[in-house]
């Protein structure tokens, strides 16, 4: 099949953008925090998908990704008995707003911006996600975000409420991602996908979601790579 | 009184930040439709307060901009018993994502945004929004719009909504317009405001609503002259 050509295109942020792990590692060296920043690091994001958990099943009320970072941070502060003043923890949970794009990320996106509207579409709060495209340069159209839909991904409120602010039709929104989680439940949408690798999402040597030749529109090694199949196929 | 500083700053668009007479009336001519153009162009906008006004009541459901604009025009076209076909009616319709930013603004914008967090806060809905910003090269961080909050301007919920998505208190919050109503709504919620002079919004010798001196934490000139003012301030 010819992969179609979208009329705008949104993008998942933490992972696929811009580079958590390493930025998170760095950030929280440059503490003095005596934590192992690496495992402190993983263990941070590995507590995310169940708080968004608690707010899909109802447990929490809509909670921010800010809170929720900050929720999973004091309970990690506790487990190993640190104590922060205020100030020093809002501090620390603010480095979410400051990721590292990866080096391919401002390249890519300029190129697709030129010929397509582009858009975040994460789970990140908006004031996040502002302040990270600040940090990085992300060149955005628009900044969507789940807090927006009341709804975390990948429940279908975040992927239809996109194509209906962008005003297109869901086969007509290209969904970029590094997790098939994220894709599958696009294209369940409607949504067309295009999946990039992002093989040191976790590390180098970290773990990589699996996924099927051929499972998504597109697969790229990076977001120039994105760009030139989309030109390529646009003609 | 000193004027604060603020911690982000939201934009009205329409007449603000473009000049939506003279491009509707220009575009108007390209079409060769055989009415007054800037006769048509101000009916056309006129008919826009009301109709919002029929969603604040109840009336009408949420109905986007572009939807208002629609049926305003559908009966503008009606009363001068021209019928054009669908596809030329929503071509027609779309001139509002084309309009021209003023002079000024793409230099204002661009200095503010070198400090602050700059984002539309309009009741046109997203995709215009978005097709305009990539239209006239409006550089902002984040498009806002009362299509977000299902409320138009000056409907509280639209202040309140962007201090809460961009995660800043009201007071910390400037609200840039050149229509005192609007202004005094954002104040209302607790904004700062700032108003910009453009006597020309409905063409040369058109009407301008007033405003006392001092009513507005900033007056200016231009976008140029606010971002000094602003960049003055700050320090």
């Amino acid at each position: 099949m010819k992969p179609a050509v979208p009329r705008a295109i949104v993008f998942d942020v933490f992972g696929t953008v811009v580079d958590w792990h390493s930025s998170i590692v760095r950030e929280l060296v440059r503490t003095g925090l005596a934590v192992d920043a690496r495992a402190f690091a993983e263990a941070w994001r590995a507590g995310y998908p169940p708080a968004m958990d608690e707010v899909r099943r109802g447990v929490l009320p809509w909670t921010t990704v800010d809170g929720l970072h900050r929720r999973i941070l004091d309970r990690l502060l506790a487990k190993r008995g640190l104590v922060l003043p205020e100030v020093q923890a809002a501090e620390l949970n603010r480095i979410w707003h400051r990721l590292d794009a990866w080096p391919d990320s401002v390249a890519g996106l300029t190129r697709m911006k030129a010929r397509w509207p582009i858009a975040t579409l994460s789970n990140g709060n908006l004031s996040m996600l502002v302040d990270m495209a600040r940090h990085a340069s992300l060149p955005w159209d628009a900044v969507l975000s789940a807090e927006l839909f009341g709804h975390y991904k990948p429940d279908p409120e975040v992927y239809l409420g996109a194509a209906r602010l962008l005003d297109v039709a869901p086969a007509d929104l290209l969904m970029v991602a590094a997790h098939p989680s994220d894709l599958r439940a696009a294209a369940a949408c409607g949504l067309r996908t295009a999946y990039v690798a992002r093989p040191a999402e976790h590390g180098p040597g970290g773990p990589v979601a699996p996924w099927a030749d051929g499972e998504f529109d597109f697969a790229a090694r990076d977001l120039v790579d994105l760009a030139r199949q989309l030109e390529h196929a646009a003609g």
